[in-house]
């Protein structure tokens, strides 16, 4: 304990349930400071105190304590956009263009989907996301009240948007009924401390404007957020202009739809004016580079949306067109791959990479409070070992969590307070028992291709 | 064991010194064969057989058995370009261009090395690419005895090249004591199983004409691969016309320097005709993607030297510009940035990739029969663990080992037979002791920069 820091009175010290420490914390708080030899406490799911470890230990009296040694702390990542139940369908097929991708090999077999086929799927990706430090994440599927039972059941934080079509799926014979079932979720899950039903129209090219219309009225009733795919390949935007006379970004505000309810995966094919219209209409963007580079869909202008100040988060698309869940890689490819169509090396830093995946997901799925270690937020961790050869050494602990992590170095995750994985086990559910179910749930996708 | 396999008779038995079985066998063979319920039984340091897990248990005695279960065991990637001992400077500066990043941040650092800190560098390299499956390694590095040291030491294989430079470097005063000092490395691991000292002059802007054929001329009498940087960027390109009134491809044809003993790194700025003249030549070029993204030097034009016949494999280039030693990653980011590039998702496919990290490799080090699980070939092997969420369901191996996994699940490696990293654990030194050693080696970089 430094001398500086008067010693605590009995009185004085708090109680709280969990202190954690480890040799860096990275807060990526409004100063991002990087703090050594720190700790945080979690009191009633939410940061108690941050700062050095010494003052932290000395000022409070924690039920359980966590010394994470070498490592890094810092806030749980959150994934902007995702489709968590196709984890079922990760590598069923590879290298293939956007539309032949989704119309001969997902929707055959998306549209056997059952609600247990769809929770099954949402568990694995739960699973993989604690696993690789994300706490967080905004979910675009049919039955997603599934996908909600999915993160109850694990202990992460999610936004499950429920996919709405204008034509009939697997879960609704009519569209209409996508919309009734977000209300249920809603009523369902209101006050739940981590689970924030959303509404989620798919895209452009398979919804009517009506529907999207009233999706979003819904969304502003409901007052939660409106995820929706924008702009993600040339082919969309031709498709648009042919049907719709407008590109999709033109489409969506001339419906009066562009602003800051709205989280827009992918943005890839988007002019400089859109960019602009983008930013000045305080839509969140979600973006998704290694779906992108995977479907050869082409690399959204994010530097310039972050010049414009667009508001810009991280996702990973669904698990079978990525093929993973792990927002360390995604940050490392958003970075790389801007500096590469840029040519300058300075484009998207590390920093920057990580206020995507935090801050500004953070800000994507609607709730800002996240992606940040303060006093009074939410207790969303996770810990990078750092005595795994490639986190050696550590000169920079942000350029280590974007350059050299690969997120299987996560210890330990801890959301709302709560520790949900660590050092090997997941606390929250059987993960043993899942893999032995998945290999059903697999015998079950390759019967239906 | 199936029926038609007959039951070996007691004389037909033999013995092995290891019997490794998996759920998946990707043998990256002539056929790229995947067997599934597998084994590979090692004799020697060399694959004895690979087949049906029934049949080899049943013709194989072993002296130890390996059941990696629920895994897929594929060949040791082979690492074709890096400068190992740069683990050392990982993150100590990132976001910078090439020529800012090397004189500013690395050159004054590197002018201080001595061959303590390059074998410790070396180590913790050697660490990292065991931990993450790569069982061989091409490297450009002064003092690389030094190199050659602690790969003998981890247990890997390696290649390492002797840098050579114009002018007096932190190794020599006079530039030609690095020749000697390659011819001295050469002698003194001849014969050994897993060490081939190589020539490695750096680049066209840190050489001299005479110093380049002085090297070629002594890696043609040793016979071993010479290993160089050729058109990085297009400053490189630019500088090179000025100073030698061509470009880098021509400049080193020009000096009867382009062909199969080559392996270039990077080749990201050459011309449709330059990727027919490699082609031609049969010249080996180590591509290094992330590197090239990293520092925003461009994407090279691998899908054209592929289809040009071109002899290509895959490098992570230093640790300080990528700044991991994973081939994992590597791989992926290759199938990906190529996409993104071309706009075709049919480009570089994840059989490719492989190929780049496995074959394509191995020729280029100058080594083909690595790379490849075949019997009589070297026993370089490593197997991936299906039970981390990610990896979950496994339709198809090879996908999941580009696109899916981290390089964190690799749980068992093998070199030359010796299983020297299995479960948590380094065989063959005391990584714990390195760890101590590194937070020295840290504090000895911060006292230099």
């Amino acid at each position: 304990m430094s001398e500086s820091v008067p010693a605590p009175t009995p009185e004085s010290v708090r109680s709280c349930d969990l202190l954690l420490s480890a040799r860096h914390v990275v807060t990526q708080d409004a100063e991002r400071r990087v703090l050594d030899h720190a700790a945080v406490a979690v009191a009633g799911g939410r940061v108690a105190a941050a700062g050095p470890r010494a003052e932290v230990a000395a000022a409070w009296r924690a039920a359980r304590t966590l010394d994470l040694g070498e490592s890094i702390l810092l806030p749980g990542l959150v994934n902007a956009h995702t489709h968590a139940p196709m984890a079922l369908l990760r590598g069923l097929s590879d290298d293939l263009p956007l539309q032949r991708w989704l119309t001969e090999h997902v929707f055959p077999v998306e549209q056997h989907h059952t609600p247990d086929s769809v929770r099954a799927g949402a568990m694995l990706a739960c699973a993989e996301m604690l696993r690789t430090g994300c706490t967080c994440y905004a979910d675009m599927h049919f039955f997603s009240a599934q996908s909600a039972e999915a993160a109850v059941a694990t202990g992460i934080r999610a936004v499950p948007g429920e996919a709405v079509f204008g034509f009939p799926t697997p879960a609704y014979a009519d569209p209409e009924a996508a919309l009734d079932a977000a209300r249920a979720a809603h009523e369902r899950f209101r006050g739940h401390p981590r689970i924030r039903p959303a509404l989620a129209p798919h895209a452009e090219y398979t919804t009517t404007p009506e529907m999207l219309q009233k999706s979003f009225a819904l969304a502003e009733e409901l007052d939660v957020p409106w995820l929706f795919h924008l702009a993600e390949t040339r082919r969309e935007t031709g498709d648009c202009l042919a049907r719709r006379g407008m590109r999709p970004t033109a489409y969506l505000d001339s419906l009066g739809l562009l602003g800051p309810r709205a989280c827009l995966a992918h943005c890839v094919d988007i002019s400089e004016a859109e960019v602009r219209l983008l930013a000045e209409r305080g839509a969140r963007v979600a973006h998704c580079p290694e779906s992108n580079m995977k479907l050869a869909s082409g690399v959204a202008p994010v530097p310039a949306l972050l010049a414009a100040g667009g508001v810009v988060g991280l996702g990973t698309d669904g698990p079978a067109s990525n093929n993973n869940l792990n927002l360390f890689g995604e940050m490392a490819s958003a970075s790389l791959v801007h500096k590469a169509v840029s040519l300058d090396p300075t484009t998207l830093d590390a920093q920057t990479a990580l206020d995507l995946a935090t801050r500004g997901s953070a800000a994507c799925v609607g709730w800002p409070e996240l992606g940040r270690i303060e006093v009074g937020g939410p207790a969303d961790l996770c810990a990078l070992d750092l005595n795994v050869p490639w986190m050696q050494p550590c000169y920079n602990p942000v350029s280590q969590v974007v350059y050299a992590a690969t997120g299987a170095e996560v210890r330990c995750t801890v959301v709302a307070g709560e520790v949900v994985w660590l050092d090997g086990k997941f606390t929250t559910f059987d993960y043993p028992a899942l893999l032995r179910e998945l290999e059903n749930w697999a015998k079950w996708v390759l019967e239906k291709v």
